[in-house]
């Protein structure tokens, strides 16, 4: 009988997280100051994030960062993640590609977030903090956040994008369940907000302006500091734990990816299974293709322009020199609402600049199409974010049909789509 | 560093079910055809159900069933699933009590049902049956039924609970999803559900209604055969794969259970894992308690009559020996819906009447207490129904603190609740 799942030994979880900055050909960019244009210094973000946190997004020597025992120990609550060979949409594709997924939605909160949240939380409550704030676009990273901050007795207080919002409550209900305040972006709680709301009453709000109110609301609150679940270096870190448990489950299963396959938002879990395998390639010991799949909507990576530029709407944000549509972007309503964000992060931003990696945009209609084959033939039903990396491997797949190729090809099913089944109903009514 | 989760290797699955009526000290009554009052014979099931499952249903000699190739195949995609120490739960409860939960959520579908849907699937497509017909309640059968139906390669036809139609249209959309037609009973597409709405226009459905077409349908289908999710013995049988795992998984957690607890609707997840472990008890090897925990608002175990009832509402099915609230119960609407059914299964009707088993009756609020503590201590929010499991749990977890016993409590967590977001809501409102 063929083996379809992989699993690592709890002893052979990975104990550290893989920093790619130690390995770049070229160093990324650094951060500046928007008042004196000079780098970002790590005591500058003090008054935003925990210490070590700065510390980890600033530093690009040390290669290897330990996994603290309290974060290990939660890891171990759901880690490894298992590696699934996909024998049903092979078949389903007629393909003689070798598909693998990691499958990051058997997490407790339903995604990959919770790699990065359990290690914020637990930052934050190490230095004493009480309270933390976020932003969350499909909701994702707020589930996260807030069954994280749970658990190391922090409060949390998420700013959700309004449109997600209003269109998604069962997320919302989710972050209320694990305990933390939820209140729809742009709101009157903030000055970023109530500025947003006076220049645009209808406003239906973005990333940006969730980010600017939360930002906000950590700089004005004491004993309180902010989160964020993409973008930062600190963030795509975390994620490592993804690819490091891969690259060890892939040997396990006696092969080795052609091509390694994302969805794109800001880059947190295209970083987190890519990076590990990058390593090899800066080395020259492999040659392997990474593509992050972004929305045709959101095309920061095949159209935006490489740039300095602000994280937020209001531009509280240091500058980022990054791929960006500009920081008043406003995306087009898609489902994948972790997708709509107008930038890329910075290490993503230098490896595709230098030509380590592909992107490629997806349609909704395509993203959808692609979810639903996966559904019926792996019984997953996936997140419309995840939809986007199901369509490009499939797209990867089709060429390996025509082509007679066998590649093997690794993609990360970032999360499940269970509380987006308003999304499937209107693909399914021919509304997509 | 403590375990948390226990699994099996691939090649420990269960390749067997067990067959509690082999072993069973009384021997559960026939059913009796209602026209003739005689034991029912194999044969007269074949119009409704697959032939294999007929004699599965009936076979009270044969203690293992091989699990056929193809769904040993499907359970790998999915099985062993993990026992888990709840730390977390154990803490929060200050209780000296070691409580392990095995955890069917994390099946593709979202909980225990795939382990009989498949098997019901697969025997079907071996005997030639083109189309599936089937009720739901909750959705999380029909989800399930749905699935398996689209892996074998049959269409499915599921009718769902009007009641649950309306509230939880992402269940729908799931099946929707698998490719499954969904129809809201009592319809207009069913004799049976033509009179019940004459009867009463505004009827909310129940299991018994939905049964009642499903039932018809099939019988009036060429190439048609029925599925049911819970109450038979050949669907207990199937998921005793739960209980079989769990006793391996146990005694790599180097415990034994004192008392084991699951939720109740008609049977099937309480039996699954507890009738494994019954054996022992039969034997005389082993003392243990097997509690079914069933919503006070639906109390057939802990206020019902043993006596012959029907299975569903218009009287197609047998005469079942069971404990009933009567077939025309119409239950308080719950949003347990999958526990929302009038009689218990006949094996473990038996088992209760002879002492073999306990009931305990839970209210609505007390249940998602219990569920919103475990899903804040556990980060897995837990199905409606699953929720009583825990509250008993709870109970008895009390009991050992005010006791100061460390009994060794494992319940069975059914499923997770992510699509039954709206009935915390209304819990965190206040409402329930």
């Amino acid at each position: 009988m063929k083996q379809k799942r992989f699993f690592l030994r709890e002893d052979q979880i990975p104990r550290q997280w893989y920093n790619i900055q130690a390995d770049m050909p070229v160093k990324p960019m650094p951060m500046l100051n928007p008042a004196t244009r000079q780098p970002v210094k790590e005591e500058e973000l003090y008054p935003i994030f925990a210490k070590e946190l700065c510390r980890q997004e600033l530093d690009t020597g040390r290669r290897w960062f330990d996994i603290p025992e309290e974060v290990l120990e939660q890891y171990r609550y759901y880690r490894s993640t298992p590696l699934v060979r996909a024998y049903g949409l092979e078949k389903a594709l007629d393909t003689p590609a070798h598909i693998y997924f990691k499958n990051e939605s058997v997490s407790p909160v339903g995604s990959h977030k919770l790699n990065s949240a359990l290690a914020q939380a637990y930052y934050c409550k190490k230095e004493g903090v009480k309270n933390v704030t976020t932003e969350t676009g499909a909701g994702q990273w707020g589930t996260a956040l807030s069954y994280a901050a749970r658990l190391f007795g922090l409060e949390a207080a998420v700013y959700q994008v309004k449109i997600s919002y209003e269109q998604k409550p069962y997320r919302r209900s989710m972050m209320q369940v694990f305990g933390a305040q939820v209140t729809p972006s742009p709101s009157m709680s903030t000055r970023a907000g109530k500025d947003i709301l006076t220049r645009t009453p209808n406003h239906q709000g973005s990333l940006g302006t969730a980010i600017s109110e939360a930002v906000e609301l950590a700089r004005m609150t004491p004993d309180c500091k902010y989160t964020l679940g993409s973008v930062m270096n600190h963030v795509a870190l975390h994620q490592t734990v993804i690819g490091l448990e891969a690259e060890m489950q892939m040997e396990m299963a006696g092969e080795y990816p052609d091509m390694i396959i994302a969805c794109f938002g800001g880059g947190s879990n295209f970083g987190g299974i890519s990076f590990p395998f990058m390593r090899h390639v800066f080395s020259g010991e492999r040659r392997t293709r990474f593509i992050a799949a972004e929305p045709e909507s959101c095309p920061k990576l095949t159209h935006g322009k490489f740039e300095y530029d602000f994280g937020d709407e209001a531009g509280y944000t240091p500058l980022l020199p990054m791929y960006t549509l500009g920081h008043d972007f406003t995306p087009a309503n898609i489902h994948a609402g972790g997708l709509r964000y107008h930038g890329a992060g910075v290490i993503v931003s230098q490896l595709l600049k230098d030509g380590y990696m592909e992107a490629v945009d997806i349609g909704q209609h395509e993203s959808f199409q692609a979810g639903v084959l996966f559904a019926r033939n792996e019984g997953i039903i996936p997140a419309p974010e995840s939809c986007h990396a199901i369509a490009a491997t499939v797209r990867e797949a089709l060429k390996c049909r025509e082509a007679g190729e066998s590649k093997v090809i690794l993609f990360n099913l970032s999360g499940h789509g269970l509380v987006d089944m308003s999304a499937y109903d209107q693909y399914l009514a021919g509304n997509l």
